[in-house]
């Protein structure tokens, strides 16, 4: 009865709200419950919670998005299709072809894939049925997708929203639901050749967009475990001080070094040997004085992965882009699953401070000037298809992903900064009528120009003024404005003008569309 | 304390599992917890819970995709891409915009708006926080768009997935995740003007899709409602019976009628008088007729319904739809936010057994040869905005929604049964060798077309076969192959193979881009 006693003890604490050392404790005293007695206390509190009303203090209706979540509105949805063209003709170009997952997978199927990140993933409520979890990333799904169908090679692309329950940071273009942009090669080939080519692939969309200059960092999981191993980290750390090491983007080497001895007890020696390690950059060059390194040498797996790196440049002068590539030791990623090359692309340019920055807070404003950081990454996970496979089979994969709302926030910028503005309709005429009681020409005519394929608007208004009508064209970016009158319906007729110019010319009626499409060709 | 001493009480009854009746009282003791402390409550337990090692009873993984989802696969993918285009260039041709919401919504936001059929909202686990829900349809979070940014007009689309828990039936490409294609007009127009586009839109895109013949039912929720009163229908009966009555298109007439009499009570005279009613069809003519009917002229209601109603198809003249276009009393709708006319597209060709059927049961087999039915549907929802306007400001809408899964189902039987094979890829040229020790040329040359925009693919092997290499290009349809060979490279040329006439010619190098470029302006 003394764990019951500590469970009241507990619940008071959580009503009357005891610090939290107190409830930790209080949890261990708990542990004797099973599952079902947990999800059963769950249950109850959630059912409470409803009769409460829902969310804290919150009586009338809010009007929002839910958190770290938005709406794209016309403009931002022009700039996101822009982009996606870039991209998507990019994959299109390497021959890939494109698949689709469903937005939620089985819990299991997510399990054990993303290490300490799991507990970001979304769950659905159990309504009675499948327990159900909403995509973390688009591997899984993909690795799943290739077990359960069997496919042993494939080049795929896959753009779509993943979720995670993370902290929001609009700024930097975090949000809770954002957009991925996989592109992932799956087979048994020889050595480094689908890895160069991502890479390739990161190098032309990143240049194609216009970006400003970049980096993109690569290293090897084997060179790192093995760097891990002769600097005498225990097998056991080796993930651990590798999420360490992955910090050294963002915090200095001194706060790496004091986490990795205070924080995960590694020996002094050990941390300041990784640290004359994870200092090095460069290229193959690079590459081969580790293979001739006295320690590193010592290591079969550094070895492999250092000849391997050897390789992969090769092929990335081959492919003309090795001016933005640099193999640097001190990249980690965090991810479990990466089993070999491993890479991320950062914009080296600190970027203009995101649009959503205004919308913050002094909080955030600390943010401003720093560079939006990370804007692809991938990798190679020989082993995460044999996590699915009911027989194990593995199935080599390499992939890379573009971080695509990053780059939104960026063009967004761009865009606000820009003269011109962007159109979010293709509409290439306004059919208009300068006289009352043209409802119905306007309309026929309309249609006519539909039916032809022209991109046609017409004013839903019995009579409009043809001030508002020219003014409609002025602001969402019309080049034409086909006029009728009495006098052009009697004539045959359709004045058409060219908005920018103001110039008129009487066109008639059957050449119309001809005209138009003669005029618009470059829209 | 006595609080206190209940709550560990509930606790027992937690931990050796009371029936629930007792749970239930001790629910009620605990109501003096905030909902904060209800979340820390929660997150603790569900904590522990992952301590525990997740969900109880999880034996081994099953490989499959949730309930009622499924994967695309590249020809999917390749069928799906097509659709849209088709769809999408419709919605640019009449100048709408784009705008995209997320996938999930505070659950209040779906509250309320779809009637019965809420109980298929798919809910979030309430993991601390906001309580949300994955969205039903488009046109809520349209609304909850429009109310939020204060939009008074605009002309839309938006091509999203929706959910809903509902029975699954593959055979009629019905899921739990699916595609909508929406179009809506908001804003204060002249009547029947942005209504007609709508159903000028439904006519292009079912006629571009050739699907086969098509009906479009147009209906006024003003006229069924004039009708139910005219008919002796109590007000409070009206949304019961005109749900009764929009089962007409799958039971019959005695069938619904029963329905409304036994188990909606409603009496016999005005099931019959309904009756009469929901047999018309027409377009026009029947318009005219009902307005000097005795009993409907009596409803100010259906009066302008069906004034409206002649309004719709003098302007469906002038669009040149008529032809498709029926006036069908019986055509209802399910959900309750409509408010002036609806309609519904069908294909009236019994068509084909959509592919899944093949994976059905007999029980599904009922279901062969019975047509696909409602394609698309929308109507007008002028009250639906007001809702989310803290001021209840209102914003008339009209809109149309295409069913694009059963369009999916029906492409790829099509598809099935043509000869020519859906292509997967874009791949213009495969970058081929003769002889070994050639991966850096074709590396080499595959970049310099990649460059140059050109869509390549090359083999990772080092030294594929030629035949392997060609026997690709068969299976994916690529067209053109450029061979290199020793001789090639000395003399700068590059043998250009037509993979279907088998032809070679030999081109050189720099003529290679420009080359490949004129023999694929097609693709």
């Amino acid at each position: 009865m003394i764990n019951l006693g500590m469970a009241s003890l507990r619940l008071y604490a959580g009503l009357v709200g005891y610090p939290s050392g107190f409830c930790a404790r209080s949890l261990r005293t708990l542990s004797g419950m099973t599952v079902s007695q947990i999800d059963e206390e769950v249950a109850k509190l959630l059912e409470l919670k409803v009769q409460l009303g829902g969310d804290e203090g919150r009586h009338q209706f809010t009007l929002k998005t839910a958190k770290g979540t938005r709406d794209y509105n016309p403009k931002q949805m022009a700039i996101r299709e822009k982009v996606f063209n870039t991209i998507i003709s990019c994959f299109k170009r390497h021959g890939a072809e494109n698949i689709d997952t469903p937005v939620f997978e089985l819990k299991e199927t997510l399990t054990g894939k993303y290490g300490e990140d799991s507990k970001l993933i979304y769950d659905l409520k159990d309504q009675g049925g499948e327990l159900l979890s909403l995509r973390y990333d688009l591997t899984v799904p993909f690795a799943r997708y290739l077990a359960m169908n069997k496919v042993t090679n494939i080049k795929r692309y896959h753009i779509a929203k993943v979720y995670r329950r993370d902290n929001p940071a609009m700024t930097r273009g975090r949000y809770r639901e954002f957009y991925q942009c996989d592109f992932d090669i799956a087979g048994q080939y020889d050595p480094m050749i689908p890895d160069a080519e991502c890479l390739k692939i990161v190098h032309e969309i990143l240049s194609e967009l216009e970006l400003g200059d970049f980096r993109i960092k690569v290293n090897d999981r084997r060179i790192l475990d093995g760097m891990f191993a002769v600097c005498g980290v225990p097998d056991d750390k080796f993930r651990t001080i590798c999420s360490t090491v992955d910090k050294l983007d963002k915090v200095s080497w001194e706060d790496v070094r004091s986490e990795m001895v205070k924080e995960k007890g590694l020996s002094e020696e050990a941390a300041d040997q990784i640290g004359q390690y994870v200092s090095l950059q460069g290229g193959m060059d690079l590459a081969e004085r580790l293979l001739q390194d006295a320690k590193m040498s010592q290591s079969k797996q550094a070895c492999a992965g250092l000849t391997d790196m050897k390789q992969l440049f090769s092929y990335l002068q081959l492919f003309q882009v090795t001016d933005k590539v640099v193999f640097d030791l001190s990249l980690a990623r965090g991810l479990d699953y990466y089993t070999g090359v491993i890479y991320e692309a950062i914009l080296t340019q600190t970027g203009p401070v995101p649009v959503a920055a205004a919308q913050n807070g002094a909080g955030e404003k600390a943010e401003e000037g720093v560079s939006v950081g990370s804007v692809a990454g991938g990798g190679r996970y020989d082993g995460l298809v044999g996590m699915f496979d009911p027989k194990g089979r593995k199935v080599p994969c390499v992939g890379v992903s573009i971080g695509i709302e990053r780059v939104f926030s960026i063009m967004e910028q761009k865009a606000e900064a820009s003269a011109e503005k962007v159109r979010t309709t293709e509409t290439q005429v306004m059919v208009a009528s300068a006289q009352k009681n043209l409802l119905e020409e306007r309309l026929r005519l309309t249609a006519e120009l539909w039916n032809a394929g022209i991109k046609a608007e017409v004013m839903y208004k019995k009579n409009p003024k043809l001030l508002s009508q020219l003014q409609h064209c002025e602001d969402s970016g019309i080049p034409l404005v086909a006029i009728l009158g009495e006098q052009e319906l009697k004539d045959g007729v359709v004045k058409l003008r060219t908005v920018h110019s103001r110039e008129e010319i009487d066109v008639s009626r059957d050449k119309l569309v001809e005209e138009i499409k003669r005029r618009t060709s470059d829209v």
